[in-house]
């Protein structure tokens, strides 16, 4: 619920983007950074407050934009941050106001969205408390906030001319994985490193690589925040000898279950509580390993640490093995666990409209893609949110993308025809209308391959209706959880299953909805929806300062 | 002349600009291409004929801008491809069609003009030819082509962030020397090469890096264009055995002269006369050095093969020298031996207005900047041609930079105060008033050290009227050539030397006056001009979509 009391606060941001020198894993690369830092400033804010960001772009050629993930922007589709869908991209030397309430508490971030400049480090936490005097449902004694991240050493610039290749000259695995921003390569913080090539850190502790030790207390609950911004990979993150509660996902309450470990899709968010009931004279291991590929990179590692134990005697017990990468039925398991809070508002029991989204990856000319329904997503240079608003019919492809797919299409198989199409058509919801999304995975182009997805949609949170294995069918229906389907803006598809979400189209905007890993999106996994843009009012004319918004504002083509 | 005949020849180009994976030097690395070829495409047309360029910008986040190095833009300012000063970049996906005539038959070039994108590889030849029927004031059998760049293997992008850090992390000297975009870096095409590491290239004459042979019949007059494009080096050019007769400097005739080896600094063009009087048996070598900075990168070869010798056949000479990198007197010699074609016009006697501008190397706030008369140049986001042409007062700083400097500033020491400050002001010059500028050098922060600068000015040619060592003193212009200075759009100044020149403000537009090392512009050594802009009519207005200019294209801040 938007809060429109004019005594809510405004919270007044002036942030610089820039390109720096920085050793997120101990080996100097150039990052993306934001007020000198990395990763950038963390906002904290009330449910009601408005966020004012004065962005300034400091770099020297790249546009840039920052999306506010999670953030539904209701009534403000212009503040999204999503190059080529709510603005055209920040100019360098240029500042655009993003303006937005925060409606609802929970465990935010932002990033970039244009090019590949959230890999390149453009992200930070953004944490939306319970308002002064309101509780959450929950109890904790303090808090901590752990965004995670995966670091390559190939720059952003020479990935993205890889990823646009032929042949196709795929990123790897990422060579580290960080937690606020610090990993270690070439070194670790274990004594024993099973890498005997690798020795363990030594660290001053004013590092940029040094890890953050999260000092306790015995006997507490401590809530702490995770969020994942990787580019690939998936994560499963546990604490020697604790055990997680698991009481938030996305920015909203679940109903509260225990696991010894946790996976987290990248775009996802979880809060969990931990108790300090351990031996107190000891500190534990924090471990978070890849999940769904086959891993190629270190786990990240940091110390639970008991104060007043010192925070340099290493835990006694070994790091918590993360699972196997490929055992998916944990990560079925625990992504089935999730449940809205008791209480908490159910979907429609009907829906209106229902699209179907396959999965593929495919081929044009040559060029490795990935598509959804056979469409490649390729974004145009002027913003839909302006192109559909003025009726620029040339902005995209007028052709409605497809709702479905063949229902002859083998998902286990590797695609009969490879071949597919670039395009930029819209899926153009009508207003308030109950919408199903059924996606649905498949075979990827190499046999017995099919890889895990997290889709993200912005402007809505969706309820989960439930997920299933192999092509999904009418029956499936039969078993959807409208009872407490957990509300989220992010949800993963396993490999050769399907996954079912429900939403009601009541913001009106252009709204991406993609595959949140960067190089897919890169690849055109994604598609644009469109929902009641002629509602949308008071859009900022210099968010539309490019392509075909610009050519219509401007009267005359040439200036007498 | 402009030649308006409604016959005459309009040539389209539609060039696509993207990142691509190329090895100049034999060593894989991103480069700028276009139309997936580096260099870009050669530009052939005839005087009086129309360039019509559609631009499209397919690079992923980063503007892009293409500048027309000589050619003078005579009423099409807009035109000259200089971001922040005649256009705002042109966004990814976006097209920006550049359209201009030649009217002046010469040896030119184009490149980028944004950031660091010409260091990057964005450049390649424009050649500009007498009409049909036509003769050019000397006589040729063949013509070869010679674009001489340098080259890194750190990126542009790498290289930006270092040149803005604090710390300074300078560039360093090229790892390669390139001619037409090849050169070979590891290997060398001289079987014995000094350094013993290095080994003979083994080359089949499809790989990038493979040299462009010039194959010539004996008894014959070869026409060689040079053009160098450098981000850094100075250069020297020798071929083996063979004289060669300068005839023609940035597009304008010179008084024929005779040289054993020719200085081309960067931005400047030459076509030189050879004579293939040698042995016809034999083959030579054909070298470039590096002059003016001690020499970190070895020279670039090819060969000038005797047809019908064997191209593989190595020459028996060894490549020839070129002068030590300080010999700044042979350097001197030469510059000062270029005259402008006898009957060419002359300038005018006395000038409007005379600007003195001091070189200095600087720091601002620990970081190390260049400085022009103590203002260090930082482009803003509207360019100059609409900022002026629209009377946007915030759009740069409305203080006219300072006209001269301090007559008690000491050239030869380091700066007694090193501190200078960043500016945006402009030089306006009256229309058609004939301006003499004084190019100043000095001793850079470090002790014993003055820096050879190629300043190149945009949107005019100016007469060149004479060098000094020291301080430029009122004595000195009794020295000045004023029968026959020659023509050019780039001039040297030599450590702790002056260079004069003048050239008459009769083309409205704002321009670029600016050091031609790409690094040292990047440290604001530059200087904008500003001439008659209220002349300046039919400005694409999709040339200024950004800034100040789109804000006021824009009727309402909020789109209802």
């Amino acid at each position: 619920m938007v809060v429109k009391s004019t005594a809510v606060k405004v919270r007044h941001y002036k942030w610089d983007v820039e390109y720096m020198f920085w050793a997120p894993d101990c080996e100097e690369r150039v990052v993306m950074g934001i007020n000198g830092q990395f990763p950038g400033p963390t906002i904290r804010a009330e449910v009601g407050d408005t966020i004012h960001v004065d962005l300034t772009n400091k770099l020297s050629t790249e546009g840039v934009v920052i999306h506010w993930h999670g953030i539904r922007q209701l009534g403000t589709p212009w503040a999204d941050g999503t190059a080529s869908i709510s603005q055209c991209p920040i100019n360098p030397g240029e500042t655009f106001t993003y303006r937005f309430v925060v409606d609802k508490a929970g465990t935010y971030f932002y990033h970039g969205h244009y090019g590949m400049q959230r890999s390149g480090g453009l992200y930070g936490t953004l944490i939306v408390e319970v308002p002064k005097g309101q509780h959450e449902p929950f109890h904790y004694d303090g808090e901590f906030n752990l965004l995670l991240s995966d670091w390559w050493h190939e720059s952003i610039h020479e990935q993205e001319v890889g990823l646009s290749s032929k042949p196709l000259r795929w990123i790897g695995e990422p060579q580290t994985l960080l937690i606020n921003g610090r990993g270690q390569y070439n070194c670790s913080l274990l004594p024993n490193f099973g890498n005997s090539s690798s020795t363990q850190c030594k660290f001053s502790g004013t590092e940029q690589c040094a890890p953050q030790i999260l000092q306790v207390l015995p006997n507490k609950t401590y809530r702490v925040r995770l969020a994942s911004t990787t580019a690939l990979a998936s994560l499963n993150i546990a604490i020697g000898n604790h055990k997680m509660i698991v009481v938030e996902a996305d920015g909203n309450y679940v109903q509260p279950f225990t696991v010894d470990d946790l996976d987290i899709y990248s775009g996802e968010s979880y809060s969990v509580l931990i108790n300090t009931n351990q031996n107190p004279n000891k500190n534990y291991w924090i471990s978070i390993g890849v999940r769904g590929r086959r891993p190629n990179t270190p786990p990240a590692l940091t110390i639970l640490n008991y104060k007043p134990t010192s925070a340099s005697k290493l835990p006694t017990i070994s790091p918590p093995i993360t699972p196997a990468w490929n055992d998916y039925n944990h990560s079925k398991s625990f992504t089935k666990n999730i449940f809205a809070l008791m209480g908490s508002h159910t979907p429609p029991a009907t829906y209106d409209r229902r699209i179907a989204l396959l999965n593929t990856q495919n081929r044009i000319d040559g060029f490795i893609k990935w598509a959804i329904n056979n469409v490649s997503l390729v974004f145009p240079p002027t913003p839909y949110l302006g192109s559909i608003k003025f009726g620029l019919k040339s902005g995209f492809d007028q052709t409605n993308p497809p709702e479905n797919f063949p229902s002859s299409y083998d998902i286990m198989s590797p695609p009969a025809n490879p071949n597919t199409t670039t395009g930029s058509g819209v899926y153009r919801l009508r207003y308030n209308t109950t919408v199903d999304i059924i996606l649905q995975n498949a075979n990827a182009l190499g046999a017995n391959v099919s890889e895990i997805h997290p889709w993200h949609l912005h402007g809505h949170d969706f309820w989960v209706l439930g997920y299933g294995e192999g092509k999904f069918t009418k029956d499936d229906e039969a078993k959807f959880n409208l009872k407490n389907p957990p509300l989220r803006n992010t949800v993963v598809i396993f490999p050769y299953g399907w996954t079912a979400l429900r939403f009601v189209a009541d913001n009106p905007g252009a709204w991406a909805f993609h595959c949140h890993i960067e190089p897919h999106l890169h690849m055109g996994m994604g598609v644009v929806l469109a929902s009641a843009v002629e509602r949308v009012q008071g859009i900022p004319s210099n968010a539309l300062t490019c392509g075909l918004t610009a050519k219509m504002f401007l009267k005359k083509k040439n200036i007498p």
